[in-house]
């Protein structure tokens, strides 16, 4: 089977690629794909660094024709906000361009869709299930949208067996990623087991979904794996729990007290600690898991493991 | 002000053209563009003929910046499900390179996409509103609905002043068009009128969704018109009639019996025979109105008069 992996230097890519690279699935040849790398390939591994909106780079890319692709790349949505160019090109275009050219390379060929639970927009109080309606309020989220309507409507017509995993906030990127307004989230572990002191801007009581890289490396694989046409789309599960809780359950963890202090930033809580709860028992079952609670999401986020 | 009508060579841009040529609106300057036109322009019109598709031609035909564009290019259902790179061309990168580069010249201006009630896909039995769910079943509506998600968002951003009416099949359409799945709602006008058989694929209890093109063509100036930001979705008014009824009001206003013989064809009477209740209110308190009757509705699908 060969294997491609877009926003392969992203932080869910770079997990990803670690993974296949212990090789969880029978792989003949894995190809990573981003505009640059950091770090040079792992062996048996080929790096390809470019921009898929650029057609001469997607065709040398897909040239191979891939049986399996991973599609992480995207533009952060505050900053897809931002620079509308680079969003539309990045998180929409390219989308398009890529799931078009690899349908033409190898029809039928699985195509695992990173989307996001922007889609959704505001949420309400009722839980949320992969039914719940979208009205995304946010760029990012009107181009993931667009694009789980390409992707379903390719796999009703056969050409491509995509499916599409709405993600929360995957926790904790690196304190050095940027243009992400949930950073919050991932900040609240790298402090905490700093041991310094940090400024959350969101209240304790804010409510989020949970999901660390590990489980999201987990969900990416299992969506890979499923019969070809059972499911389009995905809503996955992830830990429901407050900013508070798991402040608790990482300073339980590294065994050291928490010094946060909480703020009362709305927007930031309306967009990121409103979250209502959420009914993934369609994805449950189907195999989909969230981490098994906070401790394990906690040391999930922590030790760097994919 | 300058005004922008694409597919303006169609069977609704015709109309439209002829139409705004009549100058309901304070109109500076009138561009028409489609692929080719039939007929050589009016006085006063420009006609531009070009693919959309193509930057270059894009480029030159934004050149004079417009304040008003009615977007109504696109290939029809039938034809795009053949023709998938046709299609994805038309109905879904030529819009999203027409309305970014329209807002990119004139941010803000008036944008009015000629959307389709195929973005529902397979209706219930429950009457339907703006808020109705959208799977849609074809490429088209597929293709359709990620534009109103793109316009929706530029909207929300200012950048454009978008407006999408989800269009039912319009009558009645030249019988020589093809590609339309719903030809046999046009064809009932046509056929009856020429006192010709008619042996139509579906049933006499057959439910559809009618409109004039005078009606259609009344919508989109009604939606030109509106206070901008108001709203950008909108389930336009139909009549809600079987087709042995208007059947009867074709045979009625031509004051000769209607020979016609009617089908099983489950599959169409399935995709434009089995339509649900129309609950367009929103749309009427905006002042949108359907054709007054079946007798106004045969008037003027048979009258060829815009």
């Amino acid at each position: 089977m060969r294997v491609l992996v877009t926003g392969a230097d992203g932080f869910l890519g770079r997990g990803l690629a670690a993974r296949l690279a212990l090789a969880p699935l029978p792989i003949e040849k894995l190809v990573l794909t981003d505009r640059a790398f950091a770090e040079p390939a792992l062996a048996g591994v080929d790096q390809s660094a470019g921009d898929l909106s650029d057609p001469a780079f997607l065709e040398t890319l897909l040239e191979p024709g891939f049986d399996l692709v991973f599609h992480l790349a995207s533009v952060p949505g505050g900053l897809a906000e931002r620079e509308q160019a680079l969003g539309q090109k990045a998180n929409l275009l390219a989308p398009i361009a890529l799931a078009t050219a690899v349908a033409e390379r190898r029809p039928g060929a699985r195509f695992v869709f990173a989307s996001s639970i922007g889609v959704y927009g505001t949420l309400g109080n009722d839980a949320v299930t992969i039914h719940t309606r979208t009205t995304p309020d946010l760029t990012y989220g009107a181009h993931k949208l667009m694009t789980e309507y390409l992707l379903s409507d390719m796999a009703r017509r056969g050409v491509l067996s995509s499916i599409s995993l709405r993600f929360p906030g995957i926790v904790a990127r690196p304190q050095t990623e940027s243009g992400h307004g949930s950073a919050f989230m991932s900040l609240l572990f790298h402090r905490i087991a700093a041991g310094e002191a940090y400024a959350c801007p969101v209240p304790a009581s804010s409510v989020c979904w949970w999901v660390s890289r590990r489980a999201a490396v987990d969900l990416l694989l299992n969506a890979a794996q499923l019969e070809a046409g059972r499911v389009t789309l995905v809503q996955p599960p992830a830990l429901v729990a407050t900013t508070g809780e798991v402040a608790v359950a990482v300073a339980h963890y590294i065994g050291r007290p928490a010094n946060v202090t909480w703020g009362s930033d709305e927007t930031l809580r309306q967009l990121f600690g409103a979250m209502p709860p959420l009914d993934a028992s369609e994805a449950l079952a189907l195999g989909f898991k969230a981490d098994a609670d906070l401790e394990t999401l906690a040391k999930a986020a922590l030790s760097g493991e994919p």
